[in-house]
């Protein structure tokens, strides 16, 4: 029953059409020239907006009711509030109580939080979700348990499907730390302040209809306003739109794992051996563990060598603000922020600088700030012996995990996955990743706790590691090696159901993944 | 030889085309309902832009034929330099040496710098203006001289002609007193600063190609980015954009004249009797004389009762600026600023706050913040008995000056237009104007050095006035009180030919400009 399957240029299986539409297969690393305009919202006429600028209405529900919730639409919110957030949640819920069905839900990513929607993906309240998947729904997922396929995009594949009217948001709800009652908005006053909203940028742009929600009402104007009032159609003043300590956990901590302390000392080492880290170079971290520590070994290194940082790219937490404030970095430019030292610091540091997917991420753009940054720390679940990773499903073939803005950052001059050999005894390094998210040609540097594998397509980085002590191996070694210590590997087994699709940044599908045999 | 004319719902009579294309007759006020979508511009993509982000090109000249210069091509530019634009001329400098010919030029405004393209318009380099005219160039049109007939837009109209694709701009060249070569640009930095940069974000976003030129290149990141790089093909170093002593030239002063000081000390009155000066108000004035003297007043009435405005809309000046860091106004929401103070206190006070014609003025919006202002201060060239204004041409029927903010602004809850009942023994209110830019619905009061006409629809006006000892006549007892002193004016005699066409807010044709006889 499935529509046919073509090759794609990595070599996945991937269908024609995907919820009955034709989709492009990934062609290669820019090879695929798109055609067409980007995406026209209809055009409105303030006529039908109340001359004061009170676009305020009573309840969520009466927002969706005058937006014209109906069967079969797609809703979008961000992931700015992250496991705190509320506000998808009250979607769905009204939708629910009004009795509309077959919704696509689009995030942009979707935390443990968002369990709760597993009911309404039961009753067909929400069909099936696009957008990064974490944790239950994932699961549910590969479960094969969602009615439609879920697609899985980056942060910036997300913003170009957007922009391109790949996907026409019907409704956009934007929760907010601070609003008007016109619809200015932003993330970093109130109590649910969580930083930037940039997420919700396209979603503002493009949506047909969009909502504001804040539990911060502000008289006119809302400064900043990182959202425009001028896109939004609703507002509403709700009781709490997300629960504030687990929107700003503040609870990520450096390393204390020696393995992973070494994978992070490792990896600075490597980009201070290859003069990665020179006056007025460029970086992003991450917020994991072990990206914290190698972060803090940035900032010893250049303290000793007495030079500084022109711009770090964030996710932002009180390590980078502490870079920051010591003149170790001279800007942030941050896509979303992770603790309250960064909500401060992004309200108040104006080298301290709010991003989005389209400055930062969008590929189907004149550039991005992505392929400017000089060294991107990145993660992965499983590498092949081609450097191919996956960051989406575990071995054991459970999605898990959203894209984010992994695929994006593959774009820096210099990607390194810092990784450790195995997991749970299970090796990270393979002949075959389950799922293909990002082309090998792409990620330059594997750096485990038992040495460094770099792409052979980086002669320049091999090159000038010769004589340096670093442990550099072949990935084979590295490959090797795991299976020395944990034997070779099982395969999950699929059925032939594809339950989601992962887009490339360009709109063209590299992978599927498949419903786990159970 | 002339395309058919129509009468239009304010009883002008306005051709069924310009230029060829078909256009829709003014229609009332919030009468007229746009169809279709925003213009979405070409998609473009990464792989066709430097991965590095440098996009710097060798000159001016080498960026306009990267970027496809050809005959018959939209070109635009913004006005943020004022009498110090060098841009403008430079592009049609470059033009003419590429033998381009038939251009439009569709500025923001112009000013009398651009008297240096009558040569290009004589020679048909430009075939026409879509845009402000101000002085040289609007007496070039008013004298039948222009190949095609001229359209005259306000800020919000020509966001609005933007985003609905009735401009299509080919190339847009956007001058920066700060840009990095990936073409984040901003006004606030650098020799040529001049503040906001506001006017060209229309064309960043829709242009087909786009151009930053500026004198101050600084390395990536560009903070702030009020213009985003992610819209720029090709960015040029300049040895100057500007004449910095002309784009903030800081000459305007407060008037002297005891007539100008009598109607701008009634205004304050005015607005202090009727309540419309309290707590949380807001206000637009200006930057003329009369405009600055009535910030004046309103400050020392807010001094004196205590209160406080909301927000004040900018152009702003030392002045507004002055009031901001007293305290007496808690926001400036500035589209453009025109001395130095102004520019420091944009560039380092987050309460001063960048705006654009999409945030201000864009009608085919969904609201914009010129409706939610509660006084706003106006100039006009004639008003007639119907309160219908006209701020574009003179009684000598002269096409002197551009649209502006004006037709915008009239959405303001009070319009008030402060004028002196003659100018050079010419009286400003007459039974007709000779263009009608704005219609007499939106205008509430027009105050003079000898009476206040208030707008017999604002009755409410009227019942507070009552009373106050404010001098408050009929409009006809001012008219007639004019002309007995002055006599009655001459009418300028013109000849069938249109000459330029005069667009409402929502992109229809409210009235025209014909040729004078000479």
């Amino acid at each position: 029953m499935h529509d046919k399957l073509i090759r794609n240029a990595i070599g996945r299986m991937v269908p024609e059409k995907i919820n009955g539409k034709q989709v492009v297969p990934f062609a290669g690393v820019g090879k695929y020239h798109p055609k067409g305009n980007h995406h026209g919202p209809r055009i409105t006429t303030n006529i039908d907006f109340p001359a004061d600028g009170n676009k305020q209405v009573g309840s969520l529900k009466e927002a969706l009711i005058k937006a014209g919730l109906n069967n079969g639409m797609t809703i979008s919110t961000h992931h700015h509030f992250r496991e705190g957030d509320r506000v998808a949640n009250m979607v769905f819920d009204c939708a629910s109580e009004l009795g509309v069905k077959d919704l696509c839900w689009f995030p942009s990513a979707s935390f443990s939080c968002h369990a709760y929607l597993l009911k309404y993906l039961d009753d067909g309240t929400i069909s099936h979700i696009e957008g990064s998947m974490n944790g239950p729904l994932g699961r549910y997922c590969s479960e094969g348990k969602m009615r439609k396929t879920a697609v899985l995009r980056s942060h910036g594949g997300r913003y170009q499907a957007i922009q391109d009217g790949d996907v026409k948001i019907d409704i956009a709800v934007i929760g907010a730390g601070c609003a008007d009652s016109f619809g200015n908005a932003n993330g970093v006053h109130g109590p649910s302040a969580s930083g930037s909203l940039g997420f919700a940028l396209a979603d503002a742009r493009y949506a047909d209809k969009v909502i504001v929600v804040t539990d911060n009402m502000v008289p006119f104007p809302c400064i900043p306003w990182q959202i425009h009032g001028n896109y939004v159609d609703y507002t509403v003043k709700v009781d709490k739109v997300g629960i504030p300590e687990k929107i700003v956990s503040g609870t990520t901590a450096i390393t204390r794992s020696p393995d992973r302390l070494l994978i992070a000392e490792t990896t600075a080492r490597f980009c201070d051996v290859t003069g990665i880290i020179h006056d007025g170079f460029s970086f992003q971290a991450g917020a994991g563990g072990t990206a914290l520590s190698i972060g803090i070994f940035f900032g010893d290194i250049m303290r000793k060598k007495g030079i500084k940082a022109r711009f770090a790219r964030g996710g932002s937490n009180q390590y980078l603000v502490n870079m920051l404030e010591e003149g170790l970095v001279e800007y942030i430019l941050d896509g979303q922020t992770f603790d309250l030292e960064g909500v401060r610091s992004i309200r108040d540091n104006p080298c301290h600088v709010m991003t989005s997917p389209f400055t930062s991420y969008n590929y189907h753009s004149k550039g991005n700030f992505a392929s400017m940054v000089d060294v991107v720390i990145l993660g992965a679940t499983e590498i092949d012996i081609n450097f191919n990773a996956n960051v989406v499903t575990h071995s054991d073939g459970y999605l898990l995990h959203g894209l984010g803005g992994w695929q994006n950052c593959l774009f820096g001059k210099t990607v390194i996955l810092p990784v450790p050999l195995f997991r749970d005894r299970i090796p990270v390094i393979r002949d075959e990743v389950t799922t293909l998210c990002g082309p090998g040609e792409l990620i330059d540097v594997i750096i485990t706790e038992r040495g460094i594998a770099i792409n052979p397509l980086r002669k320049d980085l091999i090159d000038k590691t010769k004589g340096s002590g670093l442990p550099v191996k072949t990935i084979h070694q590295l490959k090797e090696e795991a299976e020395t210590i944990c034997g070779i590997p099982q395969k999950p087994v699929f059925t032939d159901k594809i339950v989601a699709a992962i887009k490339w940044v360009d709109g063209t599908v590299i992978d599927v993944v498949r419903q786990l045999e159970t």
